[in-house]
């Protein structure tokens, strides 16, 4: 692949399975999605890649955005009023439609891997499954631009997206 | 795309520009990658979706590892002896070929994002950016599993594999 414009193609490595059935009801991030189960599906031909992967607290899940509609590159977010450019949201309308949550792994079963604060489809295609790393994945002092701004508890209400939430 | 054994067609968006041109000489991350330099390139028909990014201190870069040669399941990664199941490593020679780096935001002209602790060979396609938002992406408590047992010298060492290092 050149880096001009140019195309990869992914397959799945899995499926994701949670209790969310509807997008418009899918809370937007994990941190939203509180107490909300899961399961990682790895199929068998990807199943030795999951050795070890039990000493890590949380995961980074890659997956398709698959019923996610394209979206405009100015876009209003779900948790704010103004449109904002695409690549300063999490917007799932992306020009190449890739998840990422970063889950909590509660216990390995051969190749399903149990897991909450899910905020991903019931059904997602798997694309990657990463470890989170503190020492590679936490900057230093990030800061999180407009998101920052937004009242904590309207980004609860707004990002539950009518789920209940279970703290 | 349904769940099962399907595939998904990704087209890049930009292209990462570094100082790193041999892969066996890039550091592994960017925290092994503190002070060097680079660009992301966002091709114009993608220019619209940069607003607002400059509010955000870090980034987290999608991109396609072109030049990794696809790795057994069960993998020596750079920072250890033993073999880890690849989905507990963050090996580039991946089932599906997607690299993830959070790198800081340093500057933005236009279309180009100048970035620092830059960890990606030069002229790597560039899939997708988000936003590192504190919020969405320190989970509670972390844990780093067999990266954690890694003598934090020799992780180093390892690390940067030859690059000198500009702390």
């Amino acid at each position: 692949m050149s880096a001009t414009h140019a195309s990869v193609v992914l397959r799945s490595i899995g499926v994701i399975h949670s209790e969310h059935r509807q997008a418009e009801k899918t809370p937007i991030q994990p941190v939203f999605a509180r107490g909300c189960p899961g399961r990682v599906e790895v199929f068998p031909e990807f199943a030795e890649g999951l050795k070890d992967i039990e000493g890590f607290s949380h995961l980074i899940l890659l997956y398709v955005f698959d019923r996610a509609a394209a979206a405009p590159l100015l876009i209003t977010p779900f948790m704010d009023d103004v449109p904002r450019g695409m690549f300063a949201t999490r917007h799932p309308g992306r020009p190449n439609p890739i998840g990422l949550s970063v889950v909590r792994l509660v216990r390995r079963d051969g190749r399903v891997l149990s897991i909450m604060d899910v905020d991903i489809l019931d059904d997602t295609p798997l694309i990657d499954i990463k470890p989170f790393v503190p020492r590679f994945d936490i900057p230093d002092k990030p800061l999180g631009g407009w998101i920052e701004e937004v009242d904590p508890e309207l980004a609860q209400v707004r990002g539950r997206r009518g789920h209940g939430g279970r703290p």
